[in-house]
């Protein structure tokens, strides 16, 4: 695509980055990296109407998010199509125009890398909110989203025990394993109660759409960070929980809407970035529950396809 | 693009087409027919929610149209940079996701094929809904998109006058000389009150936000498209003319509240792609007014796009 015909002969091409490639570039340093910035970008960047299409196909769903802040504006085309078979149902292209032409700048398919983005704004959330001293993480999920969090999470505390909390006990096992394997950190299966009693960091990352344990079960100082909430009806959290509890996500307003904050009325959730650029309070004491959602934006999209390229310019040796 | 490395050995790399290639490929006849095949899909296919966005540039913007239609699925990203000199100002980039994966199958950039593609629109209200004789066309708007608009509604009616209705006096003679260059058509600059007097067809190619003229000035038998109106606050057409006219557009719930038809309350226009699939009726009397108000979708879009990779396909010689 960077050697297409574009008009204008100072004017280059498209760039673009295919599946293979962003997937072999990507990694949690530089998705937690794209991560602060995009959260750094909420201050003074934009985002505007998430759209939920579909295909004829029943089922199937792609949602368009889409943005801009100083130096990126473009689109996340994030694609959901249950019935693929020997291939992933979730698929991702980043498309990024000229700041300073409104013309395609590059193309960016992102699969891989959305999986590490959004364990990355999880992880972000747990650097910024969590106990330093945290190190029992349990995660309630046993798909291929949460061994990405659980990876992101363990970059960022000294994790030193995994807790796996799922529905069926076979697949929590395997599971645990696959974590152990792949991070070195022992991990086990465990039921609700005891894992969210023991954990230091909660994250959850199901499709649930009911409270996934009672609060009272979360012990004091325990932070969560919720990601499965993005759309009418979701929910992973208890709203009782609400009440003896520090609230935080990426967008307030989206957080309201479509986020694990729907099912309150009573939540004024702080924007993570104000965290991070210093101009809110975080956790304040240790007894404190922190709870962080994240219900995803177009921001992380676009600074995670900007690294991306950037990191594939810097690779040496290779002609673009 | 076609050579990126796409994971798995069996499916193919995304197409590319740039904003050359697809400018070459490019004409009346394919823009026509891909016009046909989208107002067709309008019985069947759906349109998602329009997003309007921005850069952090002040008056900049873009827009997201995003549909699908019987193995079609994707968006439009049109974008507007009114500060770009050397460059034009509309960018049009066409993503086609695969209607069976939801994986990205192409990427297209439209920009001149995108001028293309709403005057076919506008050619095939004409060539739908005008007199058969219909030989003198008016034109309101010396733009770029003006010139595309005559070019088209030429190719559909046996024109033998242009008539260009321009704000400044110097513009409409400009370009009237251009059509009869480009088209070898007579035309000749006219005031409004002549022009549309005249006019068996009249073409509103502008970005007004009132009225372009009085409703009595349009004569029976009159065939108006209006393609200028696609937002809120913009107007070409007076609402006194709809009492006695037959009203028809793209998609009636869009026409009502971004295009021309947002300033009546009492219109129920007819969709166009009823009339072109023999559902509804067209012009039933020589003496009849009739207007199509073209206000954009993205089926018109998606058509576009696999029609132009068609095209490529089948152009003979050329590796893919």
């Amino acid at each position: 695509m960077t050697d297409s015909a574009f008009p204008g002969p100072t004017v280059p091409g498209p760039a673009f980055l295919g599946e293979s490639e962003s997937a072999a570039l990507v990694d949690d340093e530089l998705a937690l990296a794209a991560a602060r910035e995009a959260f750094l970008a909420t201050a003074t960047g934009s985002v505007f109407p998430v759209v939920i299409g579909r295909s004829p196909v029943p089922g199937t769903r792609f949602t368009l998010k889409s943005g801009c802040a100083d130096g990126l504006v473009g689109v996340k085309i994030g694609s959901f199509w249950p019935g693929n078979t020997g291939l992933p149902r979730h698929s991702s292209t980043i498309v990024l125009l000229d700041p300073a032409t409104g013309r395609l700048s590059a193309v960016v398919e992102a699969a891989t890398a959305n999986a590490y983005r959004t364990a990355a704004a999880d992880a972000l959330a747990v650097d910024l909110l969590a106990r330093e001293d945290s190190r029992t993480l349990t995660v309630i999920g046993t798909g291929h989203q949460a061994l990405h969090e659980v990876r992101a999470v363990s970059r960022v505390r000294p994790i030193d025990r995994v807790l796996v909390v799922g529905r069926r006990a076979e697949a929590a096992r395997a599971f645990a394993a696959e974590v152990t394997a792949v991070t070195g950190v022992t991990a086990h299966p465990a039921d609700a109660r005891t894992g969210i009693a023991a954990a230091d960091v909660l994250v959850t990352a199901t499709t649930a759409r009911e409270p996934l344990f009672d609060a009272s079960w979360v012990a004091p100082g325990t932070h969560i960070s919720a990601m499965g909430a993005d759309g009418p009806g979701k929910q992973e959290l208890p709203v009782a929980l609400y009440d003896r509890a520090s609230l935080f996500c990426d967008l307030p307003d989206q957080s309201l809407a479509i986020g694990e904050f729907q099912h309150t009325t009573a939540a004024t959730p702080v924007a993570l970035g104000a965290v991070l650029a210093g101009e809110a309070d975080g956790r304040t004491a240790r007894e404190q529950i922190t709870v962080f959602d994240s219900s995803g934006f177009a921001l992380q999209d676009l600074t995670l396809a900007a690294a991306l390229l950037r990191r594939r310019a810097a690779v040496p040796g290779e002609p673009r």
